[in-house]
């Protein structure tokens, strides 16, 4: 397994980026962003996406002169249109201006439309968690899942994460698709030819099925059943018809960058000050969370497993993936 | 099936109350959504709930002053103290309270602590959308639910119910516990003597039940696995320390009335109009949401066809189920 010091592979991506008319301000942020997720240990989140902002520069699918207009919709509500540039600085943004929002009345919602992929979002969550706040953010992505009984790729995969400050140590961070695996699993399935251990998806007739390459022809199963088909409805209406871009079944360019990317990222903070007395609220969290860790071997407590990865990443270098390492192949960059 | 006309029972209901301290506003209130319930279809959150408030008068743990406290904490958030008095007038009052903060700030969050129980939460945000708002409600409920892989239970039923304007017609409503059953039906399934289809809980060792009586003595699960677990812990953060109430696993008085209710119910309210054009939002959601109901027979539109079962109840009268017959005879009350 070859691994590279993050800092070099932030270098790398950045100066990469700056070549394609990036300002090196945002190709310095993009870089780091991307970095995060294989300091996390996700590194199909990570990285190895420049990839696909390579194919949406390409396809001129995702732009590079880095506009974005702001708009201040009411007094806690400020959305960002991103012209389909680069998503990670955009959505960074938009975390500052909630959290700014959620200091100065209580709650903050900012949301992003038209950004390219921002990679994990935990990253953004626990940045919020870190001035105080307890933060949530939704993102609709390109149609992938059906609704139970159904065979038409309606939803996305419409991941959500939040982030909660403890008194010690990292914040109780969680971050998942509310599809049963994520879209990067079925692509890890389908390319390695294994089944999954259960029917996360169905064929294209609509019959549940637990073969990766069947279930790229029908789609993924919402987790959770009909309730998990709920909370992804409700979560592309956040990140769709109320910030002003499309319903989910409309959305694109979030994998392929064939067309360009017109999701939504929805960033909600509450500030707990404004709700409480944060240092009985932080305690009070932590010892819950113990509780909670001590409960089951099979659940773990988010947000630690992550530090500790992050950790150990920093010291000995993140994976480089094959994808990653083309990539550099490719464009000739040496490492 | 024995039927009775809904504005008698409400009426019933409400001499009850009045004749037990309750003020007649109060009483009128709480008697009015409590058959909210009924004619919804749903009677165990419904009229025979007037069970429980017996008990918890009986008990005096449930208070009769009608007293409650609001607390402006910041310029979007008011949180209400119930003082363990009756939960669904003080919860329609924070409904109007959060929608009242959504219309001058765009987003507006109410929550209130130390309520009883409050009846169908779909009633609630259904009313907030009423107002053109989308609306989330969350509750915390006393522990009756293990994490996957734990055999303590932890975290309650939290339901979560979210309501969408939609151009004509009723909204759309979602309402569902985070269980993979909930509390109702896991008693019913007991009193019944039938086994669940799945393994919806855990025997006392942690061992996965489909035995009702085992799952008694153990827990039920969260919906969709480990992904349900981490929505529900978030839930009952938003529903206890945020709101400076209680963690979930402290959480009593909201089934059994041995003990006052120290629950949480979280009222978060979206003006649409302060977001983006609000009839270009209710035609894409409505259009949206034909196209969901078109691809599958096993998804039902929530929200239709509670308006449809409304209607119908409204004209024939609400089941009269056995237990609330035995109350009205107990307290003799004649019908």
């Amino acid at each position: 397994m070859v691994r590279i010091n993050h800092l070099k592979l932030i270098k790398k991506l950045s100066a990469w980026l700056v070549y394609q008319s990036i300002s090196v301000d945002l190709a310095d942020k993009t870089a780091r962003i991307l970095v995060e997720g294989d300091l996390a240990g996700h590194p199909g989140h990570g990285a190895e996406r420049i990839t696909q902002i390579r194919s949406g520069f390409a396809n001129q699918t995702i732009q590079t002169n880095g506009r974005h207009t702001v708009k201040k919709c009411s007094q806690t509500v400020t959305l960002i249109d991103a012209h389909y540039n680069l998503g990670y600085p955009v959505v960074e943004k938009a975390v500052h201006t909630a959290v700014d929002l959620a200091k100065q009345f209580g709650v903050g919602v900012c949301a992003v439309k038209n950004a390219s992929h921002i990679g994990i979002l935990g990253y953004y969550t626990n940045l919020a968690s870190q001035h105080s706040c307890v933060c949530v953010i939704l993102s609709s992505t390109s149609p992938a899942v059906v609704l139970p009984g159904g065979k038409e790729q309606l939803l996305g995969t419409n991941p959500i994460s939040y982030a909660i400050p403890m008194a010690s140590g990292p914040s109780y961070v969680a971050d998942f698709s509310t599809s049963s695996v994520s879209r990067t699993a079925l692509i890890e399935h389908m390319q390695s030819e294994l089944c999954f251990d259960s029917a996360v998806g169905v064929d294209a007739n609509g019959t549940p099925s637990r073969d990766p390459q069947q279930i790229a022809q029908g789609g993924l199963l919402p987790f959770g059943d009909l309730k998990g088909a709920h909370l992804s409805i409700l979560f592309s209406i956040l990140c769709g018809p109320l910030i002003g871009t499309v319903t989910n079944d409309f959305v694109k360019g979030t994998r392929s960058m064939e067309q360009s990317p017109n999701k939504g990222d929805f960033v909600l903070c509450f500030d707990v000050s404004s709700f409480t007395d944060i240092s009985t609220f932080t305690r009070s969290v932590q010892s819950f969370s113990e509780r909670i860790a001590a409960s089951s071997e099979r659940f773990r407590v988010p947000g630690a497993h992550t530090s500790e990865t992050r950790k150990k990443n920093m010291r000995d270098g993140v994976v480089l993936s094959d994808k990653l390492r083309r990539f550099f192949e490719e464009e000739a960059i040496s490492l």
